[in-house]
């Protein structure tokens, strides 16, 4: 199989090396938007060799779309333009409605699976694509109902490869539940780290304490803007939703703190430890 | 040496075990509020025996509070009220505003080091304690100049002990510096976790694509009530302000989305990422 990857990242250069470490592709094609990054991911191994977006979307058997979530919608409907049958057109972007509309009504819709695999860190670039990557976190598949049968089973084997199990949904089902579980975090680092940062311009050692329980709720403020602002304003409506409620909780605990109502406080912290449910 | 150690949950029962693992006590003695937790923590080898207050208080070298903060100042006033050269007295607890007010004036006031450990963990309790805890974190004592040279030189030689590079601030300095780089991190994630608790009550999926990034920033949301409403009670006016300055941020992003401003956004991004300098 020969893969053809548009942006050799976190995610599209972890695709890569992990392909190749199983052994699945015979070539990885790549292409990177400068000079620059290009020779980098050519020199990590990240792809075997730079094409243009014309050639890697004509000749690959995958063609994989690993940018900036504001640059796929478009891309998506470039390589449609240009795909045959068998060829297979993923994305492997972080909100999937402006997307799936933007192909809606393409005469080659059926030769593409929207494809979100839950896994990051928060670094980027070719720097920070690692072998093994995705083994275990889930995939989702939006609008799986408009990929023709060989597709998705080719997408299918292809995440079995990773060890990905995968769940279906639609396009704005998924768009909902990432800005309640990923995106509102990343909100939530870069203002944090913001507010502590703030307060470093006035007292230069207010870092001197920061252990453990910091440095996990603003490990994501590291995330870049380049893939952020995107999936920010592309999921503009769910973020907005769930920063609201977000905000409103706050507002209550800060509520409860200035009246002394350490009742509520209990409440509203022993709610919150039913999260243990879920996460472990 | 013989220590008595007033709470046996997360932070009193560690050192515990750490201390018995490194061979320097003879003797631990434990006070837990219940029965059932003292039962608990001798059966975890917390403690070799659970003693009345009373007792502990007369016959240790080393007396240890790590009860919840609220209760850590009235503690500290009785032990003090009942030791004799050369005992001495510390706590662990996470605020010193109150607490170092509360002895400010008693006779016995330098035999008393009150010292901040920057480790934790989200569980509590005598089960939740672990050897080995402790390596590698910064100690705080608060107020040096108010304990004897013979009470620190225990002390320094107990957090040498236990592996701790120690820093020294007075007890504002230290309740200012907490509220920023663990208090707030603590209410984002209870926060965090009841927006999506809130969320799952109509959509019972939302949890589904919960994966690495989610996790990190609710993890705190497990911690107690019983630790956590005395902490935020006690740096009240400091957690307040850091708070207020955290839902501005948060206000900030959210009229920079609704408004599609990218530029703005990207700003607070990039500035956001800077925390890199501090954490790795």
């Amino acid at each position: 199989m020969r893969v053809f990857i548009a942006g050799l990242g976190l995610i599209g250069g972890s695709l890569a090396l992990t392909l190749k470490e199983r052994g699945t592709v015979e070539e990885v094609m790549g292409m990177e938007v400068s000079e620059e990054r290009a020779k980098e991911a050519l020199s990590l191994g990240l792809a075997d060799r730079i094409v243009p977006f014309e050639e890697g979307v004509t000749t690959a058997d995958l063609i994989v779309l690993a940018t900036p979530v504001d640059t796929i919608p478009m891309l998506a409907v470039k390589a449609l333009n240009r795909v045959q049958k068998p060829q297979v057109v993923i994305d492997l972007g972080s909100t999937k409605g402006e997307l799936c509309e933007m192909i809606d009504q393409h005469t080659r819709r059926s030769r593409f699976v929207a494809v979100h695999p839950m896994w990051g860190t928060e670094y980027s670039g070719p720097q920070a694509a690692v072998k093994g990557a995705f083994a275990g976190r889930t995939a989702v598949i939006c609008e799986r109902e408009r990929s023709d049968e060989d597709v998705l089973q080719m997408v299918e084997e292809l995440l079995r490869t990773l060890q990905m199990p995968v769940i279906y949904m639609s396009a704005e089902e998924h768009d909902l539940h990432t800005a309640y579980v990923s995106h509102i975090s990343h909100i939530t680092s870069f203002a944090l780290a913001n507010t502590v940062l703030e307060k470093e311009r006035e007292d230069r050692h207010i870092f001197d304490l920061a252990g453990g329980g910091f440095e996990s709720t603003v490990r994501l403020a590291k995330s870049a803007s380049s893939t952020w602002v995107p999936i920010l304003m592309q999921n503009k409506y769910n973020v907005l939703d769930v920063l609201r409620e977000h905000i409103h909780q706050l507002q209550l605990m800060r509520r409860m703190i200035e009246r002394d109502d350490t009742t509520g406080l209990r409440e509203v912290i022993d709610r919150a430890n039913s999260i243990q449910r879920i996460i472990h």
